[in-house]
């Protein structure tokens, strides 16, 4: 079992760490569009950014930055403009943005990351961007966390936000995590961000390496609609104001920060996937039996992110064929005769043939897996909400306040290799439809 | 332009061929469900089949005879039943199919390809097949094309059909086809076949490096749900009945063969795209600048599968910022400044950047592109027609005749290179999910 537990506190719960979120005026509701997250020192930073070759000004800034220079002070995030496919003057707007929170806090423009959401092809509104940074300084708090979970949301139900406590040499070590997921109300509005903080102290590749593996293991492998956005971004902090010791290399501490921050992403990215665009509920399908990890963690995604297949689901449908026929597209190799589809705890399938299942209560499994969420209609609506005092591992987090038992669990074997991995997305709903298709000119 | 023209009679076009379709109580409905096309002679045969994992036996079967020896005299294709996730009585069903066919014509059971299309997981009716094989042989015509047409679909709203003509040394030199796309109103059901007929004569090694070529640039380039059957299947047969000179190398006859090949593979992948579940419309995405065609045409099915993309075009919304964010996940690389895209004669984007454009106009144009086939209401309904007397060069051709000028046409340029490519699809609708939802058990 994980030796850490859920705190309150969300990226402000590690020690050193004030955030805010406030209404700057840059989305046209008036809903809080500005977040920002700081870090009382300066914090070892890491970050996965979109693989898009259309990516937004902040995007190409903060890849700049880290190369440079991977630390950071703060993260300012403004939802309403993407910044993305806005040219020269869109990266002007970038490097004034992160002078001015700078100045403001008198620490260097280059020790500010970005990050943005919103309209592609719109420039950020300026002017509310040049007034708002100082009511933001004004804000920031260290229970800023849900304030600014608030403000980066575009057309999520509901904010997203996690923070795990564990120790090391019998000193609180926190990882804390707030993200948005892909909302398409708007044309063009859509992306990934989340941000992390932790207080542990790490050297600056270990701390990158471990974001990318985490990633891997769970935003990389989460899809609503396959659509990579240009904006898609997710940063950590890392600012050692634990007073722990140094994690330089990979020991057994190593090994536990990782696992902590790996569960800190899957949460999030999980917290993303059942709040897709018309989703009715979470789906997770786990595969096993593959060569290795990746092989593995391709044919979940492949599965999860099938079309024909999300649509059974949104019927509530235990349509083995679709799992079946998806794991056989997604490029890894296998035999057929090893194929084992689960859905719960009902076998559909195995050595490559259809099994004799009670398909009503099949269905009746998938039907009681519904989140109990309005769908989206068509307006800005926001639930601010933090995941507090629930815990991960009985799932009581986040969403789940709203969403009611919401995970339909789908287990592929394909063969009799070690490798395991894992993927969550949401069914092909009308209301998928209805967002995306809905907006016209 | 193109040096050959339509003509009328689909597979049975080229000289030496005859075909026949038939109801053999293989389908549920009673519908049509058992088709032939035979060769007079044996017949160079090349063939491209699906990539799954999960393959239907006759996939392999066919993959097997085509190994050992590159001809074939016979495709027997059966809907109703896929054959597929069927183990060893599948794999018996499949010879015996052969097998029963090769008997009554009294040519080899090696002479017989097959391909199957229907419901995954359930064996082939093989009374029915028993009983109708000989019905089917009894029925072979020389102008049984449609027959054979009519009886390979499942859930596609019209048959696809196309036959070209041209001249080799003074003499006609002709290549028919027919295919299905993929419907899944019953579970699991969902495939594309395309039998391809020609009269040439053509080595082995160069027909299947022409229809690989052709299939690439066609079937593998229109997308309906990014869901790849266990079943899919492109068999081309050559027969050199023309009595034309053998082709043996790729002299300037073999590229006028491979150019009209390629013309009825992209008829028939086309009409399966316009065709797709809930198509209200043909989308036709053109990739140019690219640093080779493959570059380019991975963009362009890249956009044209794109959900996000597909739900804005059911909405008629001149959405440039998904065309770019789709162009720019697409793991080509390129220069976000060189994007250049276009909505028919809009010019939407340059430079990387948004420009001004009248988008109700651009909505106009959009709406006015649709076809007029009534939706598929969930029930097998088939229109049995053939594309004999329109011309592919005006469009004229198979189901336009149902469907008016339905095709929205969306150009990009990535780059300076020479690269093009194209790919089809078609939009996301209510009816998709409908169609894939409200199987429920």
């Amino acid at each position: 079992m994980a030796d850490w537990h859920e705190i309150s506190g969300g990226v402000t719960a590690p020690k050193g760490y004030r955030a805010a979120g406030i209404k700057a005026g840059l989305k046209p509701s008036g809903l809080p569009d500005l977040a920002l997250i700081l870090s009382d020192v300066d914090a070892i930073a890491a970050g996965v950014f979109t693989t898009s070759q259309v990516r937004a000004a902040c995007v190409d800034y903060c890849r700049q930055l880290l190369q440079a220079k991977p630390s950071a002070r703060a993260i300012l995030c403004n939802a309403g403009q993407a910044n993305a496919a806005t040219g020269s003057q869109g990266w002007l707007n970038a490097l004034e943005s992160a002078m001015l929170l700078g100045q403001a806090f008198g620490i260097p423009s280059e020790s500010v990351l970005l990050a943005s959401t919103g309209v592609i092809g719109q420039q950020i509104k300026m002017e509310a961007m040049r007034q708002g940074i100082p009511q933001l300084v004004a804000a920031v708090s260290d229970t800023g966390s849900d304030a600014a979970a608030s403000a980066i949301v575009t057309t999520d139900l509901v904010t997203k936000s996690i923070a795990l406590e564990t120790t090391f040499s019998d000193r609180p070590v926190r990882i804390g995590g707030i993200c948005k997921g892909s909302g398409m109300i708007h044309p063009n509005m859509a992306t990934l961000l989340a941000f992390v903080t932790c207080d542990a102290a790490v050297s600056p590749a270990l701390w990158q390496q471990m974001l990318s593996r985490a990633a891997d293991k769970s935003f990389n492998q989460i899809t609503v609609d396959g659509d990579t956005s240009t904006n898609d971004a997710l940063i950590a902090l890392a600012n050692g104001q634990s007073r722990t010791p140094a994690i330089t290399e990979m020991n057994a501490e190593a090994e536990k920060l990782e696992a902590m921050l790996t569960a800190v992403c899957q949460h999030l990215a999980k917290a993303i996937a059942r709040d897709g665009e018309g989703a009715t509920c979470l789906i997770e399908v786990q595969v096993s039996g593959a060569t290795d990890e990746k092989a593995a963690r391709q044919v979940a995604k492949t599965i999860v992110g099938s079309a024909l297949f999300k649509s059974a689901v949104f019927g509530r449908d235990p349509n083995w064929g679709r799992i079946a026929a998806a794991a056989g597209r997604a490029g890894v190799p296998f035999e057929q005769e090893n194929l084992r589809i689960m859905l719960g705890d009902f076998l559909l399938m195995e050595n490559g043939q259809p099994l004799a299942f009670d398909r009503v209560a099949a269905s009746n499994y998938m039907k009681q897996k519904a989140n109990s969420v309005v769908p989206n209609q068509g307006v800005e609506k926001l639930s601010a909400y933090s995941s507090s005092d629930a815990t991960v591992e009985t799932d009581q987090s986040a969403t789940s306040r709203y969403l009611k038992d919401d995970t339909i669990l789908i287990s592929v074997s394909i063969g009799n290799g070690s490798g395991k991995g894992t993927a969550w997305g949401c069914d092909l709903s009308y209301d998928y439809v209805k967002i995306n298709a809905e907006y016209t000119t």
